[in-house]
């Protein structure tokens, strides 16, 4: 049994991971931390999160000495800020930790990047340098070898995802950025009291309209710049990216299912994409779960993607777990199916 | 035309009464009111409400000296605190306003009620005395010779509209104290940031239970004690309450309707309540409406009542107007429908 | 391995139950069948119900020889309505097979109940007299003993789960019935397109005044007449029942709290009640999971209780699988948490 | 006052008409129509809409002889389907009526756009040849001028006020097709009863990719091509269209910001487009309002527009009486606001 910390378990990322571990057959909860000053410092989780009365009721203890516990854990997930992480992370690996790390701070390398994007100057180039990208499907064999591991962001998730595949295969024609338009639940902006938030003010719209971090992240990863949309929708979990490109001269319907079933075959170690053909993506079908889905539709030299995941599971605690999983040789979908 | 006031206008009652300010054909709208310290001072209505873009873009002022905009106003909207109507009220109503207050302050007579229930002493007892309820189908003839009205609370509302007919008739048995089970949209709330408000903490529970301050506002206007059971509902807007009585004995469902019918009548001047029979309330059908609906079954000696409305209309804004109307001999509906 | 069968596998419930039985270390999955002129025949289950896609994609089949699949089942859940229930449960019962019917077929004993509440003459009587009512935390000693167990209906098990420890212990007074309000989600209704269901006209409203089938089975079972008012709500699963009810003289906080802890204690076989105390139970706290959580609160003579379960787990599958496992010795939450 | 005949009135956008035309000062509601044999025939339309209840209680009748109904009536709304519309147009127009169409019957010329989008072919070419093309804010002179009005489709009235400021004004590359993503309450659906407009059914996705009616619509009355996808949402009113499109070389901002104040000057006469500039759109800012919000954000050479309407409002029934108020002379918001 690995002795598995979650660092930032008071939200809602924190709580999915929680149960997680809870029922994974080869980890054990060894904590659950807050930041010291914490108002939910003490209280059991389930006091804030009532779906785990019951289940797990284990206190959110306050964070004072990470390098004490880093001695006692195998793996340490962060569900911290951005600007925590990056502080904390250090801290955990120098204890010879596997660090799962949820937020922004190890995803993207490059030294204007933070600054511009997450307002901090980043401390760490050499953690950064060896920080492997947790998109499950594709860097597995990095993610199996690798002590920090950045977790990617929902929206990058789900974007790329579904344009891996062509990218990879260069099916796309440069002369059109792909145009992604995606709308995010509100769980996305996490649990906290806020206006944007507030019941009564939320409702469809865009926001951060070329201004937001999972651009660059996207982008970068992909290796293709993108224009990227996000939306708030009216619900609190999920994400629906829906993705326009324009295909290459002579690419053909085959070439994209090619594509498609080559990134993710049919394997003795089944992954966490669903491939749906021409059939849309539905928020509803992955929601609670850990899959993304993935559908598409070509007219001509255009193709139309529609990519869903459940921003808290596959954008953020599921891919965690299959990371964890995967670096550590357990069948990637352990305690997610 | 006469000069119209609404103070505490950034909020969602506020932004309700500024519309039918607006469009009413004999009120004009003079001027806009916060608190002197907030955020939203100087900014348009239209900025905080997108809605009014076009229609009320008039910016909201800080209310540093009420006493000197009093003299210019002929009727003032109080959409305000407690505590603030309650010290405010008597400013306006010694510069010879009307006032039309939509707070708690001056519902309910009787000295230990302000202490319990709102946290603060009245000083204002002579006007606490002569303040009408402005429950506009009961009270009609006194809040068209009053001073001072006080607006009735949303559930409060709800629950009278559909009781009263039966208690003024003697209808009910006094060995069962009626059964009110209410669900009120998440803008009963108030336009503010918080957890309880948060979009993703909102779910169906009861809250306040035994302890709402609308129980003693409900009991004493109607001259029975109720058990009254509040909860928080996943929509915006409107309040169902659902009322379980026990009839008296004899009473038939003949002398039910009568008395429905007796006080509702068809009017050359029609009010606000729409008698649904044997028919259950319907949340949607009154949300964006100035009227209450009100259905009701009978078994043997139980009467189950249904009785829906918009609870930042019928539950304040649009009772507020009907009683202006009420009060200075304008059809009760005007700017309502 | 226990070979288990879904009889009516196309509805929501039929969904839950599947992906159930796919994850019980114990069980089986032999067989999911429809009506035999469904249109859904011969689709994967996963094609209506897209959550199961890569994981549950065991196509419907149309049944047309219940006799033949019997000889092969060793367990038979029955998602079916009441008729077909009805009809069907003798010949799997005749075969030697446990069968769990989730319909209305055989959940209440008497003469005059099935033709009035459910317009069909029961034809029998003598498995109708042998049904065991599988409310989980009750009856388990008779569940284990069982050949026909009758999973409780939704709104049934939510009020009689909190309010049976008080009638037990003789806590209730007699002369006032409990007042049970709740509200389901719209799952509640089943998988089909109606007017009533349609998305634009869901608006909370009460339904079935005096008039829903699960009345008497809640008062039957509870031995004591109840006032039972559903409601439909804006939302696809859950039931929040809020039940006001008056104590017998002398009963005390401490006897309430003493009943409800007699009732679920804390056990080596974990059931599925959670207790709150004066906490309220909120929906999204159980919706996904298999829990009923109970919370109380107590002003002199009256008592409020709230109980909220997911309908279509705790109210249908959930309730159905801990039924499976009391029967054949598994801990009770075996595939639930 | 103009007698005013809605056909097709038990449809949610019959609802609105029918409130509309009740409170327009120059329009007498002179009949409500269903199809012959409507099961809604002989009811008022009160029990089909509750919120009408009181405000329009008259009865819905079969139309069983629309040529002696034509006799009486000023102006005839068909909220009809697609063939409905084009059947009954020309029995109307013949007995003098004005025209305003609310189905595709005459929006589009052409051949072979109604057997491939609408599956039938043409009757009324002639008809066709005549129909103004009601975008209110664009055709206004026509529109003032002619006898049968094609009121827009929702999201072609939605995307349409976005696009075209800026190619009327030459502003867009042609090197890049603008790429629509448009989100739909359930209404857009009508009033029926469906799978997909199921409740529990409903779940952000997209739909009609590559095939969608309204695309042909959209680009021809643009003179431009356009990649549209629809989503449907989970909400019953309104559309969010966000648009991405590429600027010509040497257009700058202040370009973009000319042409939309030039599209949508302010006006003694008000219109109902709101110019947001950089603010994105909101879709509760336009629900239940006539209004038309358009933001806009540029990047280099790429423009982001939001645009959002109330699809039964703006994108229906208060375009049709924007139109029938520019038709009589009436100021366009009558009625309306």
């Amino acid at each position: 049994m690995l002795n598995t910390l979650i660092i930032g378990a008071s939200g809602y990322t924190g709580a999915e991971l929680a149960k997680m571990v809870h029922v994974h057959p080869h980890l054990a909860l060894a904590g659950l931390y807050v930041s010291a000053n914490s108002v939910d410092a003490h209280k059991p989780i389930s006091e804030l999160h009532g779906q785990l009365k019951g289940i797990v009721d284990m206190p959110l203890q306050p964070l004072t000495d990470p390098a004490e516990i880093a001695t006692q854990a195998d793996i340490v997930l962060l569900a911290t800020a951005h600007e925590v992480s990056h502080d904390l992370a250090p801290v955990f690996l120098a204890a010879g930790c596997q660090v799962f790390d949820l937020s922004g701070a190890f995803r993207v390398q490059g030294d204007d990047f933070y600054p511009q994007y997450y307002g901090f100057s980043h401390q760490h180039p050499q953690w950064l340098d060896h920080a492997v990208y947790g998109l499950a499907e594709w860097n597995g064999a990095a993610i199996a070898q690798a002590q920090l591991i950045a977790v990617p962001g929902c929206y990058p998730t789900a974007s790329q995802l579904a344009l891996k595949p062509l990218i990879e295969q260069g099916l796309l024609d440069g002369s059109m950025l792909p145009v992604i338009n995606a709308v995010s639940g509100v769980s996305g902006a996490g649990r906290k009291a806020s206006m944007t938030n507030s019941f009564c003010e939320v409702s469809l719209q865009a926001y951060g309209i070329f201004s937001h971090r999972h651009q660059p992240e996207i982008a970068s990863h992909l290796g293709q710049d993108v224009i990227f949309t996000p939306h708030l929708g009216n619900f609190k979990r999920g994400i629906l990216a829906t993705i326009t490109a324009k295909l290459a001269p002579g690419v053909t319907a085959a070439h994209v299912a090619d594509a498609m079933q080559n990134a993710y075959p049919t394997s003795a170690d089944p992954h966490a994409v669903r491939l749906l053909g021409e059939q849309a993506a539905k928020l509803q079908n992955v929601v609670n779960t850990c899959f993304c889905d993935i559908g598409w539709k070509i007219q001509q030299e255009h193709i139309i993607l529609t990519s869903a995941i459940d921003n808290l599971l596959k954008g953020a605690s599921s891919q965690a777990m299959q990371c964890i999983n995967i670096r550590n040789g357990f069948p990637q979908l352990t305690a997610l199916v």
